[in-house]
């Protein structure tokens, strides 16, 4: 029988499928004794178990790249951490020999002492990093079953279930599902950031589709609207059919713009710089005709490793992203690291209450000068290949920026005595993401050659809210009057003075805030390629004048909804 | 022998005194087997340690008051926790009962057991945990070895030890001890801050005093200048006595100020308000002359309980403080309590990443709104004995002010129907502590009465460094261009406005910083009543307009360094 629901559009697309059902994951073992001959054989199946969730997890990491890579990668790096637990691996095999339980019970007996543990400390925290035990514990459980087989076979299918980790949602795209559709969950998670730039269609508080949809059931699902229809009729088809032409065709046009100029409708050419964090990214930069990359990520080369990554590794990844630009700029990022990065190389530091208000990225850099001299020196060898920018991260104030310069003089100094050619001098340019930098920027615009606002740890600041915190709702948003002054106030401190000013963070990269954006006065933008055509459109169909005369209107908005309301008016 | 030697003077004060060395503390006890009949006896030591402990925990809780009961607090209600931890209790009893060892042994097997779970998880926030539950086990060691009274008798004495924790400060200064040198430390931590509101001398960073001062050596103490001398001579005794006689002059003239107004030079009036928490922080403001509460907190209501208090207990609370300022307005805080709060009510959320950008102050109580109902209609029926303001936390923005407008205007409307007065209209005024509400106050000045800088919190969020992270050392700093850019600019727009602006973080209790909040057109200070008069004297011997003409250099300052150079030339 037809039936309409509806939950929330996290992720726009069209997808047609059967329903796939996935209840919520109980570990429900019954006690099972085995005999003294049967330990052997208990031990090798729990360590084939756990050996192959290792490889799964390995295999996935091994697929993602580019902002995937950073975003899903700190959950897998942090379950891959818990599978090398002593207290585990030690607790389940003595289990099995000690306590003559199979693989099966052991594994449930020791997640129920851990969870013992974590809940008898009555720490919140605690709480949370056994859900992460619980999700590894749940993949060994399968892979004891020979169950990973489980989740293949779903190809075409459409997920239905109560939540999904952002961890999986890359996982379950290489499976083939088409669509997914949770009871729970918010359109701002992490995974629903993460579906748009899978480009998968999600919906999300679909509250009773796990009651009401059986497994097998034929499902329509609008990402856009958050509209399910379970059994459509064959007019719920032909509109499905409808919206898949109107999204191909969307798709042509989007595809025309790769060689077209990103110029508004008067003329006015704005600069599309890429966020790139692996060579895949920097051939879609290049191929979509980004102007250059306005981001390269250095992170992955430092994470899940014992020893930060040496001279000439950085050196060749260096040189090969900024020959893969093709004399287009590189504007490379020094290491951005903090606790709350899944990090084994011992520079972070534990303990830290709140790790986004503590010693990262330039901070973390300074303190371990020899790391920080390491990679200066391999962005210094590389700019021998074509253009590079330097970009610090987390700058707050002059202090820093000179420290910086001393650094990289010394380096040069270094290197030319060693008989290397350095370039005379790189740009070096600071991330505006520190709200007191942004505020007191005339203190040090002087010393930089450019700066690149980060918008998504500026807004986290300026807000007092985390926005990996779901319970913040919709406080995290960068459409507050305050936000949208500060970022006025850096571009046109940044014009005054004649110094590049780009936006790197998200909202650089949502097409419905480029009327914003261009309103403001930015005319260089650096996103993920996956919206860069878009992006592009938007601009094409953007009068530059027209949005600068209405900024006033923009800059006098009271709240969020003022700030709607000017976009709805001002959008193309 | 005479011996100089010196550290960082962390909490000024002159001190003589036999020095009393503490040796860094390990749980070192051997392995002892117990009989059958000796079970009950070792439970019995065992339980009685741990009451002991619990009692000696709670009697130092009672005792603190005012900012104290705020900042230890928090130390010892975790603490406090930990004691009634069942894996723990559980524990230790199984390991008396079943493993036959002595109260000594298992409480050292299952400290270490404990150790074990929390290195195996190769977590940094447990690893802190453990700390903490360290300090819990080394009390009820010296319990059992009823040593408890090892740390008396030491009256007159100056403690010599590696590192003090802020929660034994409080317990030392009533036991007599005279001064605090530590061997590590620093003059910034929490320790540090705490010494100096106890008016207690410390001295931090005495790198070898532990190997060169011998239990019961005659130590002079000076915790401004950090300087040791052990076995003084009696030069250094008349210069010791100079000292003191320099201090007790300096309070003496502090004493007269009582009664003096807090008036400048050139005549303008300047309103010292009281931070205040207890009604012994009441009475003190009361006795200072302060023009009233510019803070009343209120999170000392909801600590330590399972339940929120109820409407009639907050109302005799409230009550009684508007009694006791006699008519002097009083500003009532709504809840600002947050998932760094140690919080048994089970308002505050477990799981946040980084508490401090999470849910908390006005976050937290439109999201419970019974809660803040109950809690404004104790403070509109208690408005009816003396005049009230109410001030609201982590405001972000003009929708939740409307919200906050619309319980008020709920509660005021059901407490008439029920036959209570209620005032017309209280004072409302919003903290202003998230940086985006401060840049953009303009969008909600006109919803609010008056405005309260809660510059603790501002300037962590402005340079994204977590107050409480001696990791970050010296970034943590008021001193920042953008922070008085933002102050100026609160300050400017909240006088264009006619409402009124005082700021309430320990800025401005610090008698430094008087010359820079006067010149950025501050008129309105609220400051815990320790510093209170010092800050008069200070606004005392300053000319406003001289300083006023001056803001200029002040706001065009690029550095920390820049700012501290202008406060030498303008300091009185």
């Amino acid at each position: 029988m037809r039936l309409l629901l509806s939950g929330h559009g996290a992720s726009r697309g069209s997808a047609l499928g059967r329903a796939h059902l996935r209840l919520p994951h109980v570990l429900d073992v019954a006690e099972q004794h085995i005999t003294q001959d049967q330990i052997a054989e208990q031990l090798q199946r729990l360590h084939a178990a756990i050996a192959a969730t290792r490889d799964e997890m390995h295999a996935l990491r091994q697929r993602l790249h580019g902002a995937l890579a950073k975003e899903v990668g700190e959950f897998l790096d942090l379950h891959a951490l818990l599978l090398d637990d002593p207290e585990l691996l030690q607790g389940l095999d003595q289990l099995i020999q000690a306590g003559r339980y199979s693989a099966d019970y052991a594994l449930r007996l020791q997640r129920d002492r851990l969870a013992a543990v974590f809940e008898g400390m009555d720490d919140p925290y605690l709480k949370s990093r056994m859900d992460d035990l619980d999700h590894v514990i749940g993949r060994i459980h399968l892979h004891l079953h020979q169950r990973a087989v489980e989740t293949q076979g779903v190809a075409g299918q459409i997920l239905v279930t109560d939540n999904v980790a952002p961890s999986e949602l890359a996982q379950l795209q290489s499976q083939g599902v088409v669509a997914v559709v949770t009871s729970a969950g918010s359109t701002l998670s992490h995974s629903a950031i993460l579906a748009r730039s899978l480009h998968m269609p999600l919906v999300v508080g679909a509250a009773h589709a796990l009651q009401r949809i059986n497994d097998g059931d034929v499902l329509s699902v609008d990402g856009a609207s958050g509209a399910l229809i379970v059994n459509p009729d064959p007019s719920d088809l032909r509109a499905y059919q409808l919206r898949l032409r109107e999204a191909e065709r969307e798709e042509r046009e989007l595809g025309r713009l790769r060689s077209k100029p990103s110029r508004t409708l008067d003329g006015s050419d704005i600069a599309l710089y890429a966020n790139a964090e692996s060579l895949d990214d920097v051939a879609r930069a290049h191929v979509l005709g980004a102007a250059g990359l306005g981001l390269y990520r250095t992170e992955f080369l430092f994470l899940q490793r014992n020893q930060p990554p040496d001279e000439e590794e950085q050196f060749q990844t260096y040189r090969d992203v900024i020959l893969g630009m093709n004399g287009r700029p590189v504007t490379i990022r020094t290491l951005d690291l903090g606790s709350d990065k899944v990090d084994r190389s011992g520079l972070t530091l534990p303990h830290e209450g709140n790790p986004a208000l503590g010693v990262r990225g330039v901070r973390l850099s300074l303190a371990h000068a020899p790391v920080f001299e390491t990679q200066l020196r391999a962005i210094l060898r590389a700019s021998d290949y074509g253009p590079v920018r330097i970009l610090v991260p987390m700058v707050s104030s002059r202090e820093e920026i000179i420290a910086v310069r001393r650094c990289l003089k010394k380096v040069a100094a270094q290197l030319r005595e060693q008989g290397h050619p350095v370039a005379q001098r790189l740009p070096l340019g600071a991330m505006i993401e520190v709200p007191a930098a942004a505020i007191g920027m005339a203190g040090f615009i002087g010393l930089v050659d450019f700066v690149s606002v980060g918008t998504n740890d500026l807004v986290q600041y300026l807000l007092a809210a985390d926005r990996n915190n779901e319970a913040l709702g919709e406080l995290y948003s960068p459409l507050h009057p305050g936000v949208l002054r500060l970022l006025a106030h850096v571009i046109r401190l940044g014009a005054e003075h004649g110094k590049s000013v780009s936006v790197c963070g998200e909202i650089a990269g949502d097409p419905r805030l480029v009327p914003l954006l261009l309103a403001l006065g930015l005319t260089e933008f650096s996103l993920h390629p996956a919206t860069l055509l878009e992006v592009r459109r938007c601009i094409r169909a953007s009068h530059l004048q027209q949005l600068r005369d209405n900024a006033g209107k923009l800059l006098q908005a009271r709240s969020r909804s003022g700030i709607e309301r000017w976009l709805k008016r001002n959008s193309a």
